[in-house]
């Protein structure tokens, strides 16, 4: 194949995001992994820690400490938060492209990260440089970037949901309601005993209602739609599921909002997006018809004898959520197809 | 034991609402099962479709057809609407005693009754007698009546969630949002394919958004509540679990409302009500914490930044929001402890 | 693409291996969806049964009774026991390929099938020519074959897992138990109570003691490969998952096999396979280790202190099972590269 | 109430077998709670880490190490192995009854007790008093005993499906194989990699076949029923549910053995039981017919064309699997009826 293959490094990749970063670019007819990173499993092949990738990665996770990711074209972070901003600076200086999965480069305000996510931002300069990785709400910026902080989970399904209310101006901005649901691969591959089957199995709850970090995010996002000021109020609940994110959004419809065919006005925000799908209406779309793809699914309602519109999204948060975004990304920064490794057909069931 | 022993009668024991009344009922120190009948299985040992019961529940269904009910003290309904209406006037003329599980005598309103349930009420006489299963709200009905509905499981969770604010007009009741998770059995035991394992199983999904018909009812209900208009948006959706319900539940505080002190006018509220648990401010309470008990537990929410208060209210569907309900429903009809057989602890994990 | 696509029929495409085979064939590069038949769906989009297939499917139902299957160059029966037979003499007859993806061509014996299967075969003079569809054992009558009875889902497993041991004369065919468990879509897409999720969930059982379909044609297929008569005891059980098999197969070892290295003999044996991996001494597979994709993996164990061999061998039921299995027999039967449209990466998690 | 309340004690009770001992001893007729310790979370109240106990546990973790436990009728130890043995000198000298629920007393041989579970054994001289808490195996031992080992959850299904056949003498006792399968709560409330919802659920696996720790305990109380040397492989998986136990045992009929009639032997050998329920002939026992119930469930079989023997046993491995047998044994211990507090009916669905 005389296509120029992209040279894929990935820092962190012994968790679910980074598993999933594999499968994709394993696949991908134009990237391939050229490093792969860990502190703690140097010198274990990927696919001992992961047997699925058996027969297709034949990779040996290096030594975070020592790596040169400088021969990469691009590196993807699949880190906790703050190890990104370590590497960025000089990354970039190498003429690598850098996305990160984590939130360094999510919001633009230093400070409002570092109120957030307790740890100074040490390079706050690049902040405004760094793309925020929404290709729907963002695609230029994200073709001309070499930073992309790619978008939390339940931040792309709010977005996606309440983006074309607020652009045509169509609801109260400031009172919105998010309640949303996430499968349990959203709290990471680490061992906490809430994440454990005998806790989280057969049972549902609500989390994070003091203050969760996709809020501000989110907020800080949706401002840029919308003239007034937003308001939202996010409550995301744990569902026993591996995969799969389901936001149930609330909106009040002002009097063009009330005035407006909804699902005319969804059909033609998405009418060219690859990945974003607006179910005929009345739908009630599944997670599962998104498992293990990279397709956003809608669905637009208005109850009856309220002035409410019900928004449902739903996506695989690993893919649309996570991996799938971010390779998404990659396509645009290289010129590639979007699409690019990423038509996988969601596994159903 | 020389205290007299309730001779109960179950309808329609074959089901998930059935088979744990069945449980209660064997548990029960004043009540035993003195008939059970089936349409397609009489003569069948109870035992014997519900293994679980083995050793507890020697008795065999008799034929619906030919059984004769008005030697029981109270017949229990756990069958399709529109059974419990058809037998009711006769064994209330025979001294009987009556709980319909179903939807027969939920709603006073016969014309919505038969709108939202498609049949026509065949004695709407006894709707207005009929009183509204639900302790907390309406204990002293209960007591004096021979003729009980037992409430819907979501509309359990949402009166006992909003009725503190209502009565103390809190809140804004005309913009009141439900976003309310079931697990599966809340679908009863009928061979429908989308309660497959496989259909709903590792899945997340919202249903009946065009209309169900616990919002006519929990609407009526929380009517009787506030001298404001009841205006409800109720979204109902499927969680992967076998048993538990969890209510999210929004509304919009008032003046009045911003400046009360929600923890303290929840705790007093059920100060005294051994199955209304409102935990400690800041809990999130999980759905198993109440599995196989007759507890609905509460937490109050003030999301920063807003003026709404969310409530969250868990229970199990099958007690609390079904047959636990109908047994607190029992005891307070015969006079007896209204917690008698009722003290079961949640099975955790 | 100058590649000449293969136009696929399926016939009876709305069970859990029609969804995969659709999967499948519209991410094929050499196939394409030429028709896909129902009894009862006619006229319906695929992808409005299956939303998953939004955006890559865009076929419709067509009457099974008015299709006219001839045009295709392959069809698929993804149908129950006994409507294969019925179709295949005139497709075959027309130049049609046919791949049944039930029983129907699976034993040889024909009386073995009435008994089993409880319905006379219909066309028992194409028996003797049909190949049966297992690859690893069987490549170069599938390259022959115009029809193919794909294998059940257990006994891909038992067959693969018993062979390099009974082809060695290394074990005692006589006395073999194999212990299997299989996910809950192994059922098909049926309503049937055993198989909510309410009854399935949270649960495991055995099934079939009294006998099941796929012992027959388990030691017809094992007993081709030693001289011994076999003797299988098989017992299946039911695991809470949706995809996935696991087998444990157990036999005993000769003098011979005593002294032989089993790893090595695995190893050898499947080494040019690309769709089985033998695991590194000492492995315990994860059935998820091989979701959604087509990949069988074998371990095997010498318990201390005995004289038996303990071979673990995991699937997805709907692909190696079934669907990627059928399509990896149509690769074979068109001269295609065996892995064509095969090499997807498992889903994990 | 003038009945003499049993002073209980546990230590450790902040794992499942202590949650499930708490849940038990609440609702025991004779028994309280008297103490509880932890030695990390020492002044926190029980029922503020498990929610399910508010309202029916009062009590408060004490410190483990100034606790005063002589005060205590008896002592649970729901502790890793190796803290029971280190106070049970000092208890039964205070004529305090030990339940130990670890390994500490399960094996009489010191040496086997040290090679599997890696450390020293301090207090040989109590192995030969201690009973091994299996009451339809050792009932007047355990009536007798100031100490008692309670038995593995896997050993209880093996040696009670195994019981009737080694003593009456039936199967080639050198030839055993055990196929269990386990809920994940079998693995403890620990915060493991492994056991995380998003890692064992959906999936299927086994585990431990290079020997595992219920090997010798099972192996040395089986040679106790046989004159033969008794031979087992034991191979254990994990199943994606939370509670749950089924053992596929399979054992050769020596010539005695296939003239008798198998299902009247194990009725015959339990009908006097209260927590063993011998199945009707042709049965498969669902794992959740004992969910939260101190019933274990035998089916016999005898598959067609074989020389085998298969017993199906299912428990709950938290109750007849672990607490609900300990509190059986405190029954015995303090002679009060063998049933008190343990009749809880399973909880189905």
């Amino acid at each position: 194949m005389d296509i120029r293959m992209i040279k894929v490094g990935i820092v962190g990749g012994t968790g679910y995001t980074g598993v999933e970063l594999l499968r994709l670019i394993a696949q991908h007819p134009q990237a391939r992994l050229h490093m792969i990173t860990s502190r703690k499993e140097a010198g274990m092949p990927v696919a001992e820690m992961f047997p699925s990738l058996r027969g297709h990665v034949s990779a040996t996770f290096t030594d975070t400490a020592t790596a040169d990711l400088t021969q990469c074209d691009v590196v993807f972070y699949a880190t906790p938060h703050g190890v990104a901003m370590a590497d960025a600076p000089k990354l970039l200086a190498a003429g690598v492209k850098v996305i990160d999965l984590a939130a360094d480069f999510r919001l633009q305000d230093a400070a409002a990260f570092e109120h957030w996510y307790k740890m100074p931002h040490t390079c706050t300069d690049l902040l405004k440089e760094a793309a925020y990785g929404l290709p729907e709400l963002n695609r230029a910026a994200i073709g001309a970037a070499r930073l992309v902080g790619n978008p939390g989970c339940y931040p792309t399904t709010m977005q996606l949901g309440y983006a074309p209310l607020l652009k045509a101006g169509l609801i109260d901005a400031g009172s919105l309601i998010a309640d949303c649901k996430s499968g349990v691969s959203g709290a990471g591959r680490k061992a906490e005993l809430g994440m454990l089957f005998t806790e989280a199995g057969d049972n549902f709850k609500a989390y994070g209602l003091a203050g969760h970090r996709h809020h501000p995010e989110t907020v800080a996002q949706l401002q840029r739609l919308s003239t007034d000021p937003v308001g939202l109020v996010f409550t995301p609940h744990l569902v026993p599921m591996i995969r799969g994110m389901h936001s149930t959004l609330y909106a009040r419809l002002n009097a063009a909002g009330q005035a407006t065919n909804l699902q005319t006005l969804f059909e033609a925000a998405y009418a060219n997006e690859p990945f974003v799908d607006v179910m005929p209406a009345g739908s009630t779309p599944d997670t599962r018809s998104t498992r293990a793809s990279n397709v956003l699914r809608l669905a637009v309602h208005r109850p009856a004898g309220s002035n409410l519109v019900v928004i449902l999204a739903v996506q695989d948060n690993l893919m649309k959520g996570a991996a799938g975004q971010a390779v998404q990304c990659m396509n645009l920064m290289f010129g590639l197809t979007e699409t690019a490794g990423l038509m996988h057909i969601a596994v159903l069931p």
